[in-house]
């Protein structure tokens, strides 16, 4: 996080965030279980809502022209979720710098981990050209 | 597209139209049958197909400026679809005058009638501001 | 609420709810606005979490051998809502006797009315057969 | 069905599959293009076809009491598609041994590939215990 004006409401980033989601009905499927393509929603609400404890909505972001957009998801799935399940959702920021931001994900519900995931966003214009994130978005952390 | 040429193809709006949908997974819940919200969007891909026969898609007409936004909807749930029926979308023009196109649905598996629909579309500019639909789009229907 | 035992937590049915949804991305389309169909799984998010306040969670009706599945819906849309908004749901039972419960919802943003809906849903048992309503789901409303 | 029959037309795994999608409105967001999680829905709609070319669908096998839960998915995007585009999906089997099944994935518009997915499902019984794949689902492919 370099050159942070300590001042600087919004260039704090967080770099891990814990939140709740309550599994809707519309999101399960006849297997009984969450569709295992709405975790990939439950990641993207994550990181929406972990932006905005910086001071700053995605929605801002993308009033100033910059577009995050999805170039890469992974999804480990170790259990079903059930309707009116309250997950967990964990987030860990493991890396934003040039381009790229990298996420890491974990959901549990009461019997345990239900999956594991990672997301890699790229910062792009209004065109779709890829663009550097904006300074205080980019952060430093030792991968593990 | 005013002053409708007889011999135009775009020219040519039908009235009825008949597709099948397949249904999959993510549509179904846990009580085993097709979410009710997604019969809403069997609706929209019938009324797009329906256009498309005119000879004219609906991505066309937005490139054109006019966008169709849905200011009703309604259904009336018979008979729960499951997943992998082939659903049969029966569809049909009630009233396309002024600013408002009125579409009637039908949708029926092997066992019989699963939903029956009606949703009203209004044409709307770039900027969300009603607009008169295109001559072509206009249809006198005697209604039933 | 014929009958009804003051002392039995479960039986306090509301007759109105208020909650608040935030719009998720996975929710608007490329009109820029949440896609029509979506209201309808809020309106059933409403539904559950105005059960829940009596004591009693649609879950656990389930787990009692009591689904309710929608037998009508109706929306009138107002005004599109944007991803990042956050929705009123104002919900209110209106009737629920015999084997059906009638609502009435309405979503506001921070612009005004988004939309206005009305659902029917309806008591079946596990093999979808109609059932009457458990007698402390019925309440005596008078209809406006 | 173990001891497969040569001449058993349900006994034909296919290797390659190829099949075409019309993107739905719905499953576009205000990014103006295909929400990335609706890619995980396409990979299954291709298993699911792919399947039912071997004569026997999805819905046969679970009806046999095999339920296949997906364990792993990946995507890498490419290239955003739109509204409309009529993407082509080839689906590769690359594994079908012991418990778990292995495809990789390669969607494409006009414009070129859209994105790149890879996803292990696992059989399990209706409690959800982990199972054997029937003899005729399982496969030897030379990896690539």
């Amino acid at each position: 996080m370099d050159g942070v004006n300590p001042t600087d409401k919004s260039s704090t980033i967080p770099l891990q965030h814990q939140m709740e989601i309550r599994v809707r009905y519309k999101e399960t499927d006849a297997q009984g279980h969450v569709h295992h393509s709405n975790y990939l929603n439950y990641f993207e609400v994550a990181r929406t809502e972990m932006l905005r404890t910086s001071g700053k909505s995605y929605r801002d972001l993308e009033a100033e022209g910059v577009m995050l957009v999805v170039v890469k998801a992974t999804c480990h799935y170790k259990r079903g979720a059930k309707y009116d399940d309250l997950l967990t959702l964990d987030t860990r920021l493991v890396k934003a710098k040039g381009t790229r931001i990298t996420h890491r994900y974990e959901i549990r519900n009461e019997q345990g981990i239900v999956c594991i995931g990672e997301t890699v966003v790229a910062a792009v214009d209004r065109d779709g050209r890829v663009k550097r994130l904006p300074k205080w978005l980019r952060v430093e952390v030792s991968e593990t």
